[in-house]
């Protein structure tokens, strides 16, 4: 009846990681999606004529160690649009516009394994990750090129009864490529619920700014978060910047070396400040274009003594961890 | 292996809809399925040779505002059996006979946003909607055509150890064609599980009946369910009848305009009576046979002071609601 | 984009069963999967050059009469790995080895209506099953062909900080082909989380073993598990055997017969010892070479007075238990 592409990632990472409880013990684990989360999905396109297109998406991510789905079966994408010279607009779920044009600024690509681009290690004693906004609900998107300028917007309805703006996500982003040069910049909003006090919400502002230099056969990236909570209920507003750094050399046509740094500096708030850092650096090995080996390397340490994971998605359990592990990713 | 299909439509709606919360406020809201339940599915067949075939089919609903799945996942279809000369019989999870023959006659074709021919709108204060038998598990169900005649049976069993008749559903069906003309009456019946006090069981009764003409470029439609619910614990029968009627009018060949007025009449029962109904207003246009635009207009209002919604999926909070959209629908 | 099969099992039971509830009580269902679990997946492979292939595949249980999926969705296959002329290494969620080398000498070839190969039925009075362990996550399963001979090996990992052995599961198998005749040794261990008193855990171990001979039409079939639980808090071992033995009779080119007898024999354990044996019977026939009618007959028997069930899913009721089925399978 039409042209639907299967696609997806499977991903699977053998990981040695010390500091894995209070005792100070390591684990040795196999977790899914070390280089990329692992996924599947569904997407097409049907041409309308005129240079219009209609497209879909649907992806789910899959946990290769134990099969499980995400807590959102589409939780990655679900959404309608249309596509033409204007650009794109789609409506559904998918990646925040701030997601999207920040992801070519990380050398590790949003790496599970290991980026804190999207968002801190956790820091148990302190339960804030200052995260990017990433995959958002209720979403109309657009993105469009002109030549050597890009433009993205993203609104998220709140959908609360009362009030248009109370749960509300926003992104507003320009990128811009010159040769081998590249820059983005991004503002965001997210309000969260109204409070019965005074019925204001909690409003999450973040700027993101990207810049990338491709010095052929090495890549250099920079980037940062300056992140800012107003609180509705009154307080200190939580402050803290993520910056990362890092490097891509295509050795050989089929090897590269990524080595990576990203720094948080938890700068004020009412529960507390850390400045934890994350030095990663990645090996793949290319055996076809869709499928890789890789090894990979990370340590975290705590600024101020709180306690902190290697892994955006994990709880840590010291002032520091290190891991170093070996994958295998496929494409399909 | 085999010649699976993979098929779905993804369908989502941007809505303004009034009287969202006790205190008359409007909410905007991206909603899934406006036209048509958003949904994918794998099916495919196999000759065997002599006009006998065997069929397949899985089909699951997405949440398009945010990736949900379905809370059974493959709850629309999952089933297998035989097609033939003599008809199709399959068995498994699908929709009943009554959802099939009924589909035909109803302008608005079960649109989520907005028809109430399965099921009349949340009425908060009377927790009875007296709906139509829709998805049915653990189902053997026939259909045939035989000229101008179709015929139907749904048979599912209950599951109950100790009565063969507890938990059974069963619906009977015949529809009728001639030219312009068509007709359907279904009579169905489901049995609840059986109560300790008597061993006896509540017993839902209906009959559907349905007429169309197709006057093109314009099509009328009228139907009704004749619905009686007989209490296993003594009491008042719940009675009521849902009546709806509409057009459908090709203005060109991309644009239709659809109206439809659905009126339920709750005559008796312990919980209460209403009289609820729902007008509603589709315009599509069709961008392609796949891909279409559409704009719908409702409004709901209850008979008796009960609390309404346009939607018959969503409460209601007053005695009347009433909403505008604008949706985008893509078939694969 | 890539070559990405999806195919599956949809396999439908309409049974009769006796002794459904405590008060002897029969009950008729349409189940899911009585030849093979119904299911669906993806898979495909990547020629790399050389002889070699990267392999990935996504595997999920479909409940056909209810449309649900499995507790975890891609709960039988969601691994990727590598195939070459050393056999083929995967990692992630798989079934275990000793799945994979004991499946050809179960004459049912573990239909859940009924064999009790992978575990025994049901004894609600012996919360025991002594069964196989079958699916596992956190997989690393290798597996080779040279010649008349096959090797395979699992290692789970049981991903507990501080100690590299709780949790763990391991399987070491060999399997030999001479013409009509096969045999399979299997040697696995799964251990369970530490417990508090002494830092130790319970140890299950298992030993298969099977042979066939097809002496065509007819294939015989003989095969045992022995099972040992050491418990870690100290109390007698749990032992028991598990021993089935069948035939396959080829009656014609599209009809085959099946008798199958499993015995168990709980031998020792705090939890109280049993004797529960079952004989099924199917009688298979060939649509296709994908599409079967099937019909299965079954009786249980406890040894002890505990309670038994045909099944190896469902609980029993008494001490013994029958059915008749028939079915339908598509393999798409």
């Amino acid at each position: 009846q039409s042209s639907v592409t299967v696609y997806g990632i499977a991903d699977v990472l053998l990981e040695y990681r010390d500091h894995m409880n209070a005792a100070g013990d390591h684990r040795f684990g196999v977790t899914s999606g070390g280089m990329n989360t692992s996924r599947w999905g569904l997407r097409g396109s049907e041409d309308l004529g005129g240079g219009l297109k209609a497209v879909f998406q649907l992806e789910a991510e899959i946990g290769m160690d134990t099969g499980a789905a995400g807590s959102s079966f589409w939780g990655r994408q679900a959404n309608v649009g249309l596509d033409g010279d204007f650009g794109r607009v789609i409506v559904g779920r998918s990646y925040s516009t701030t997601y999207d044009f920040m992801l070519p600024f990380d050398p590790m690509g949003y790496a599970p394994f290991y980026s804190w681009a999207t968002s801190g290690g956790q820091i148990a004693s302190l339960p804030r990750k200052d995260g990017m906004v990433t995959g958002v609900s209720n979403l109309i998107k657009y993105q469009g090129t002109f030549g050597p300028v890009k433009v993205g917007a993203s609104y998220a309805l709140g959908e609360v009864a009362g009030s248009d703006s109370a749960g509300r996500f926003f992104s507003l982003a320009g990128a811009y490529t010159a040769g081998p040069f590249s820059a983005a910049l991004v503002l965001d909003q997210r309000n969260a619920a109204t409070i019965a006090a005074n019925g204001r919400y909690d409003k999450e502002k973040a700027l993101h700014w990207g810049v990338s230099y491709d010095w052929k056969p090495v890549k250099l990236f920079l980037a940062q978060r300056v992140y800012k909570k107003e609180l509705a209920a009154g307080g200190a507003n939580a402050k803290s910047t993520m910056t990362w750094l890092g490097a891509t050399w295509q050795a050989t046509p089929a090897i590269s070396l990524t080595p990576a740094v990203y720094f948080q500096n938890i700068s004020s708030g009412a529960s507390g400040t850390d400045d934890p850092r994350l030095f990663a650096l990645r090996a793949k090995y290319e055996l076809s274009k869709r499928t890789s080996l890789y090894a990979v390397a990370s340590t975290a340490k705590s600024g101020d003594g709180g306690v902190v994971s290697v892994s955006r998605d994990d709880n840590g359990f010291a002032d520091s961890q290190s891991s170093v592990g070996l994958g295998i990713q496929h494409r399909f």
